[in-house]
């Protein structure tokens, strides 16, 4: 049987994890190589036994392993501004890509990237919106598009709210996320258009707080912000951004329709197990997305794999994620400028 | 012992309600008097036995009750548009007042009842917020303020979510109701200045839409909206009101503080009983916000009566009414014109 | 109005609160008298303002009490041994009688108060099974007989696990109350008659354990146990009593039937307040079951006034009462002997 | 890197499980073979495209299988009468077993595997407790254990109540299993042991009830049943199984110590999902144990696979099973006559 020769790109925590993934959880991959530019992640790679055992060759230059005549896919992992660079030099040697989301902080090179795609259409391009590989969110899913349980939606509320990081790794990687909105909300922007069934952006408000990272103010951002998204045809959602949770990471959506409302995650639990004690009844809450969406990396990947090795459509249009990072952006400029961002009613930004 | 002469003023569906909380909950009070000018509820209320064995007098005119020699307060439970006068009338003869939220939808005149207030500082005049005296808001008080559970207090959440009324009651009712921001969001903005410790406020923002309730149009109103208040300071609420849930009545609040967050009532319950069966394991949900609040209404009425009877402050400044109003309207404002509304450093509009 | 006057006997944690039940909630009684054997609490009425107000007279001997030519009713909340004594000398009075459970430890004592009942049919008599009157557990009995919810009632789960009491007022009371399945398993023996329909008792057998209270251990007592109890036609129920939880009073009552399940209270929650913070999400669960019962216990007094003034049924027959004994009497037999004990199709004792 | 070539015997429900999570979540191992007797089985999987693909063999003779030269471990997954056969066939070719629980219903033919494990130290034999593994119940123990969370652990309530199965397929598979204590209850017998940390069984009494299976009558077993474990030193356990749920599969423990309360699921939930719609708020529980426990069957391969590949001890000792067999077999007996079955010091039973 053929499996897909796939490497990643980039051995921070999440490149760490995909691997594991493809190794542990997607029987139709077979990580050929890793690659990273950081002296401390290729030693970590090159010493690591597991990836010895598995055969998993590390690179220190992304053209290098690109050049890997057997490689077929790789999973970008690294950070947010060389996404669109590598993804375009993958898709130009004609190499299957799944990037992480965003393509771009910039809108004109994630578009790029589209177009690319486009031009090359034997190769699959998907950008990782990872929560739409969710079983709980298809489960909405389900429950709103095929049972109508909720009648017409027109209203999602979306939380992400990160655990405080004390270790001041998210200080050093702010700089390059594009903001609170683009870094944090691009998932819950992405769930309001599947809810709503893709609707056109009207106008956007937001206002926002800085609690416990003051580094953020010479960056322009806030570690705490509140949104609302008017789409045209009556529909709203609104999005709660946080850095500085203290209980863990609280990702929750509600989407209302006019016949009921469904909830996903709105009271966020580690696993079954609750404590009773003199302090009342308890349970823990995942530290970070990665334990919430563990199994939605693990699917997202198998069919990515399976849309590649069957040629098959992924499972996600690659143009999503520019009508998201759009709104996102304009989220980060209502929050900068306290200005109403309005759209005319082919979604264009008129102000 | 002597109790509370009151007379309860309106026979609606919470003045009745009213009538039975002082009989049945509120043991230093009696009520004397109810007063109607609606012909159905005079002859309702004359009908009624148990007003009978209560030695209840019925009125169909509220200067006649007045006149009343024993009369001491009056809980004025009215449509909102006659509020202000009749808390004005009874002030004038020294007759103690519990009036229901809003004081009036018209500022001014709400300020004309408060400085009445001031002239006769002998008479004790109430606004009835009564998530003010619901014990799980007041826990939340308890640990934020107390027990400093969360830290420094500084995000809002608030929505009040009304269960879709079917009767036509509603719409009847809206006309007078000063707007969904006004009517529904009033509570949760008073409960943003109550946990963010009288914050002012800086902008605001909303968006709504009209899913069931057509006739509001032509009211300028809309059956769910959401809006953001920013506060001086770095402090954020925002709410979503709807008049169209499927599922009952649905009120939460989540307080966010550097430590922690605190949250009332987000998963609503009607009572202890859960169901199991073939659709899963579900429970029920308060109809009306008198389910929700009834013992908040006790516990209201026992405050007010105690503190005109011992001549303590009543529980909550009057004044507190009149920034909650100028702020619920400000919202609907910018619900109506899609514009920002913004006030300078001391809480005055600018635009 | 002729509101109903009543006594409350005993003035122990429970009195004092029966007594502010029926001033505060309860508008058609009126508290004549209150009597106490006990001189700090004879002291404490004496003494109490809010008695004074109320115009309640202290008696120190409860006979002198029942001659108060006014007097319609008494409230029995002193300690078990004497509640039978009080119940006949009220009866034989003509004096109605509302008396905490149980009527007495000692069965053939309790069968005489239900004969002097029987025997002056005009005197009212109930034991108060506070849970029958508690809002949860009357909507589980309407999920179960009226709306059919779960099909056929065949098993029953019930626990009553008190907070521990750290200040030797249990180990006090203990030595009278009969042992842990007399005195805690009452209400779920109760319950379990209610909702499996009257079954007649079949086979028992019961293990405990003592884990905090060593005291117990000469009392033949243990502080923790587990007991099932098998009826005649296929139906069961098993308990779980305990003295030493340390979380509250976690009073929970499942009921499963052949299409379904109906849980009451199974996570116990204080009130509609949850905080998140490091150790996760916690509610608090109530310390008592005061908090948790007290809206029961209003309900109770307010029907017994009811059944009385307007001369009907009480909601309870008195005789449940000797079946639960009976119950719960063999329960702790079983836990003592380790013998399971065994009852004919008639319900009688058969070893 | 040598991958441990492992096949799987049985390929009912559970079998093919089995072989999928070897495919996709155990990277470590290699699935050479896949073994049924069951004609329709053996050409559901000679036509599985699936299992062709990754190079599986299909076997309708055990011992044929069993030569195959490179195998060298089996994941036994047959009814449980031919368990031990085949374990003892597998141990005496040096393969290593991996057994659904449990090994034997007969007790003596279950210590058979036990010695033959014991003579046979290199040949690696686990039975597949699958709770062991589940992250939740791991979670429980490190609170208890290594936490001290609860203080000293004395009694567990536990679970295994089954969606009501009406295509037959459990009443077919019934006669096979050796009654509900010994089917359904093992899982919750060795929870016990595990929690109480391994106390010594003293006395058991049960009681149960044929609701929905009559065809059960003949095989001298119910459908529905509730059991108490003594051990000696004051612990206690108690269960319910049910084979008649309508809601799901519904599988709770909890553990009780002198200071607090681990609960497991006692609320079970299929996801994170709510819908709130006219009947109130409700989430779906899931179908099957399946579904609860793939996590726990993922890591049990993968610490299984581990075991062998690395020489170390398997995760938990195979005599376990005895103990629990044993007790099991206690409270069917219990069940059938009505009698207290009764253990000495050093748990062998004396009646």
């Amino acid at each position: 049987m053929d499996r897909l020769k796939i490497a990643v790109v980039g051995l921070g925590r999440m490149g760490k994890r995909h691997v594991h993934t493809l190794l542990y959880r997607v029987p139709l991959a077979q990580v050929l190589a890793v690659c990273s530019t950081d002296s401390h992640e290729i030693d970590w790679a090159r010493n690591n036994k597991e990836y010895k055992e598995f055969g998993i060759t590390v690179y220190s230059n992304y053209e290098d392993m690109l050049a890997h005549s057997e490689l077929q896919a790789v999973w970008i992992s690294t950070s947010t501004d060389v996404h669109a660079s590598q993804s375009l030099k993958a898709i130009e040697k004609g190499i299957h890509v799944l990037c992480e989301k965003p393509l771009s902080t910039d809108l004109a090179e994630a578009q790029s990237v589209v177009d690319a795609a486009k031009r090359n259409p034997s190769v699959k391009v998907m950008a990782g919106f990872s929560r739409r590989f969710d079983s709980s969110y298809r489960d909405a899913s389900d429950k709103i598009f095929r049972k109508k349980a909720i009648g017409d939606p027109f209203m999602v509320r979306s939380n992400t709210c990160d655990l405080r990081d004390e270790t001041g790794f998210f200080v050093r990687y702010a700089s390059r996320n594009g903001g609170i909105f683009v870094d944090c909300a691009i998932h819950d922007i992405d769930l309001s258009l599947w809810y709503l069934d893709n609707p056109i952006v009207k106008a956007c408000w937001a206002a926002g707080t800085l609690q416990h990272h003051p580094e953020l103010k010479e960056l322009h951002d806030v570690d705490n912000a509140v949104g609302i998204v008017e789409f045209w045809g009556g529909k709203i959602a609104y999005f709660y951004c946080s850095r500085t949770q203290a209980h863990g990471h609280d990702v929750c959506t509600e989407i209302t329709g006019s016949e009921g409302k469904v909830m996903v995650n709105v009271v966020p639990r580690q696993n079954n197990v609750v404590l009773a004690d003199k302090l009342g009844m308890r349970h823990e809450v995942q530290p970070e997305y990665w334990q919430r969406f563990e199994d939605a990396f693990a699917l997202e990947a198998n069919e990515f794999t399976e849309a590649v090795l069957k040629g098959k459509e992924v499972p996600l249009p690659l143009e999503t994620g520019i009508t998201v990072m759009k709104i996102g952006q304009s989220l980060q400029h209502a929050l900068l400028t306290g200005e109403v961002v309005r759209f005319n009613e082919k979604g264009q930004r008129v102000n």
